[in-house]
């Protein structure tokens, strides 16, 4: 009684069964190393079917034998145990900030095995002079990793267009309409890192990528609004254990929502704008710090713990303006929580409060509790490594792909 | 390259592939009648295949032989077509307004064969009398209908779990945690209707199922925001063709997105909800028509077409304040629709102007167009639509479900 996506569009065959057999496999070594026993006992495989598929995942350098299984408490000797191999195809992942770069690479297993971040300013700058340095940068991360990386992903502070190529617009790059993969490709070659831009490349915006790293590696529950900050505001819409992109890949642009319609003229155009109220530049003159260079949140949040009362006002007023657009939100979404992110995690302590009480008082046809606003333990890192785990992700997902 | 909902759960199983090719074929044939030869040049199944499945389809009512299939210009004799039993098992729809009640039956082709609706002022009245009302509506739908039902969805004002039992909250009906499919159940034996009672039951916020209506039958694209009105304010997400129901079901609550922070008291306890602004006592006070009673929707319209310039003036105040919620919905959600639907799609064309206008100067970080704000055709009829068409669609996505 339940709609559907309508039927199916083409036949099962033997082949696609296969694929999802090797998808299933690796998915239940991926969540903890297992003899080819327990493999079967978990998926309904025959012992000779996962045998078989076990063969072609080792082949493919995804699986390595780890030497005996825990004792499982049955009689007989143990198997030994399939686990994901720390070697095998990794993630890249490489990220544009208005004042920073970022490159990092990610292993089959979700450890991070080289991380750079470099402080920069890119506002203003060209596509290709940011490429260029970023190029070089991941160039290092790829080199000095174990893993050969499957594939790699992009952050930016943009909308990115759902093929995951092209920048609609950045404005806090002062950016538009940049072919991001294919600047990144030119700039790999010419950095002589010409077998990186051989591989498979998409671009993503900065929030989607945190909510969904906040998703994978944050422990976040299937259902959730990620808000985040760097420059500008972001939010990552998850619904279901998916991110929601939306018709052309532009969802999430809880910055631009309405917040108070008559208020401030915003860089967008329009009036009243939340980062009118809960933008980096809104918050640093609400403190009387406009003006200022550098690491914004981390000035902020030092000021506000050192007892400075402007900042803390200040960020009080942002976290209504937060929770005000927040409640809208969660009335049109119902989402399990609300997870505040990138820059704001580290500001929490001093935008929870005015954050919460607006949600409480707005969010009152459905319940809503003030532990459902929780806050990121990843932060200003989720982006970049939102990015690194995607690959990883589709590696798992699919490891079928790889051979075809 | 794009994350995934992770890896399967289980094998793929021959008995599963059956299940998805009778779905398979049962799709192709509900577009249009098909030869057996068509449908197996249409799905890439051997026509043995395509026969036994068939003969399957046949058997359980779903499909029958209509005569000789249109020439498709190839040589031979053309085979029978296959199309939808207009007498196999269709859908049983029923309606819980705050002024009205509904039943009607749509058949596997999606023509309507029962239609009814009662005026009557449910507001205040106790979930048992209303329902025996309504299983009397619903016993006379049935009856008068060829196609047996296969399901029975109720449409209610209200907020529904996602079980699609229990209603958490009706404001406009005065209702709170009220089991209503046991109820319903409760009330059709009650008729005298004992078979309805036993058939698949579920029940859904009637805002939901206008879009639902709206995506199936009025030929909305994949991703659009349904905005509609009955005495409150309800939305409906819907992306990727499918509806965005939230973590327990309550989401699309527009009605009570903020629009003016400071705004009046609303209802629910919070302030400036766009219910304060566009909903029906609002607009009716607006008017100058508080306290009126009978078919707001129908009065409005008719002063308005007259040339009632303070019923214009409502209107395009409501249409304003529309304006500037779903601005807030387009940049969180990027739909490539916003469509006005339920009593708003009568009113539109005193809404629409000033709706416009705040979506175009609202949403602009992305390309925005007034023509991507469009007027639903089903109207009001939609929630009772796609109450009735929503059980027919869950046949024809699973018809093997229906043998089980």
């Amino acid at each position: 009684m339940r709609e559907t996506d309508g039927a199916p569009t083409g036949p099962a065959s033997q082949q696609g069964m296969r694929r999802a057999n090797l998808a299933l496999v690796l998915g239940v070594i991926a969540r903890a190393p297992r003899s080819r026993a327990e493999v079967a006992a978990g998926t309904g495989l025959t012992r000779a079917a996962v045998s078989s598929l076990a063969e072609e995942l080792i082949g493919a350098g995804l699986v390595v034998e780890e030497g005996p299984a825990a004792p499982s408490g049955k009689v007989g000797r143990p198997g030994t145990a399939l686990g994901l191999n720390p070697d095998g195809p990794g993630g890249l992942g490489a990220e544009i900030g208005v004042e920073h770069l970022g490159a990092c690479v990610v292993d089959l297993r979700g450890e991070v095995r080289a991380w750079h971040r470099q402080e920069i300013r890119n506002r203003g700058r060209s596509p290709a002079a940011v490429m260029a340095d970023l190029a070089e940068l991941v160039r290092r991360a790829a080199a000095e990793a174990g893993p050969r990386p499957a594939g790699l992903a992009l952050a930016v502070p943009g909308l990115v267009g759902i093929d995951g190529a092209l920048l609609q617009r950045a404005a806090n790059l002062d950016w538009e309409e940049v072919p991001l993969v294919a600047e990144l490709r030119l700039a790999l070659r010419a950095a002589g890192a010409g077998e990186l831009a051989e591989l498979p490349l998409r671009a993503d915006n900065e929030a989607n990528l945190g909510g969904l790293a906040e998703l994978w590696l944050g422990g976040g529950p299937p259902h959730f609004l990620h808000v985040s900050a760097e420059a500008g505001i972001g939010s990552a819409i998850v619904v279901e254990g998916r991110l929601l992109r939306g018709a052309r890949g532009f969802a999430g642009e809880l910055g631009h929502v309405p917040v108070h319609p008559d208020g401030p003229r915003c860089a967008c155009g329009a009036h009243g704008c939340l980062e009118q109220y809960a933008g980096e530049s809104a918050v640093l003159r609400a403190a009387g710090l406009e003006g200022i260079r550098g690491d914004w949140v981390a000035l902020l949040a030092e000021r506000a713990e050192a007892g400075d009362e402007e900042v803390r006002q200040a960020l009080a007023g942002a976290g209504a303006a937060l929770g005000i657009a927040s409640a809208g939100a969660v009335n049109l979404l119902d989402p399990a929580e609300v997870v505040l992110g990138g820059g704001y995690a580290q500001l929490a302590p001093w935008l929870l409060p005015a954050m919460r009480a607006e949600l409480a008082a707005r969010v009152t046809v459905r319940p809503w509790a003030d532990e459902r606003l929780t806050v990121s333990r990843l932060g200003r890192r989720g982006p970049l490594l939102g990015a690194a785990a995607g690959v990883v992700r589709s590696v798992l997902a699919d490891p079928g792909r790889l051979r075809a």
